[in-house]
Parts: C-alpha cells; structure tokens; sequence
C-alpha cells in the first residue's frame, strides 16, 4: 500500500472562501478516480500550536495506482485552481506500507 | 477520531544509524500506548523530489486519546533521545474525521 501524506500552510491572504474551496474540490475526487482506496483531508483541528493549516492523507493498492491520481486533470485542476493560489508552504512524504 | 500527522526532515548530518533507530523505538508504541487505534509510519518512499524524509500517521477515538499518546513518557523520551537530535525541520497537522 502506498500511504500519500501532504501538508499545506495558506498564505496570510488566503481568504475564508477560498481556504474553504480545498476541501469542497477535494471532495470530488473519489467519485472521479477509483485508485483512491482512503481519503482523509481537512482543516489543522487547532490542538497545537505551531501546526500546518490543512492535511490530506490519501491511500492506494501501488505505486502505479498513487501516480495514477498525482497526475490526474481533475487533481491537477484542483491543485493549480485552489491549492497553489493560496498555499504558502508544503510537505509531503508517501510511505510503503 | 482524530488522526494525528507529522512530517520531518532530518539533518544533513543524521547518520543512517540515527535514521533507522527513530522507527526501532516507534514500533514500541503500539504495546505501550493502548490509545493507539492505527500507527504507521517510516521513510519516504522516494517517488518524488523534494519530499520530507520520515512521517507519522497516528488515529485515535479521541482528542484526550491522542493527548495521551502526545504526553506520554515513553513517546517523550523517543522525541527526545531520538527525533530532536536529527531533526531539520517538523510539519504537522492533527484532523478531527
């Protein structure tokens, strides 16, 4: 199992409906791409300080499965019409598990 | 549930014996902690660039579960005498689903 994990913080200027617009795009996508096998994303619960403002962790049966939705049109879609606007840092790691 | 996320870079210096004694103390966990409802974690995958190099991926039934996870001594002393002598840099993220 490929286990993709990525971590954003939104620019200073990201406003509420557009840090809001993540989520309702992300939504979409496993209606859209049968390789997601788990998808968990949202909003840092604001528990600690310090932390990233939005996470995504998503899992797949392989390697050729994860690429399948990393080079997707309608992910790439979401990542450069809500993601890359507003995102001002990112980290991610995808685990073999 | 919550599902606690974090990610780290490791210092240019970290030997790979420092590396791979951070999932050797990890796998303790699970035994120690019963909060702990699912525990993955390890190395980047190495399918992209630019990734961080270690994750953590940890789901609890609660906000207090995942408290004791976070405070408990043993999970302390492994930041301490493990992850804090290599770590570059920590992004994290806790979701409440």
């Amino acid at each position: 199992m490929i286990r993709h994990i990525v971590l954003f913080t939104w620019s200073d200027d990201a406003t509420d409906e557009q840090k809001a617009a993540v989520p309702e795009a992300l939504k979409t996508l496993p209606g859209l791409i049968p390789e997601i096998k788990s998808y968990t994303y949202g909003r840092d619960a604001g528990i600690n300080q310090g932390n990233y403002d939005f996470a995504i962790v998503a899992d797949f049966d392989s390697t050729d499965d994860y690429l399948v939705y990393r080079d997707h049109p309608e992910h790439q879609a979401i990542i450069a019409g809500h993601i890359k606007p507003i995102v001002a840092s990112r980290a991610a790691v995808q685990l073999s598990l």
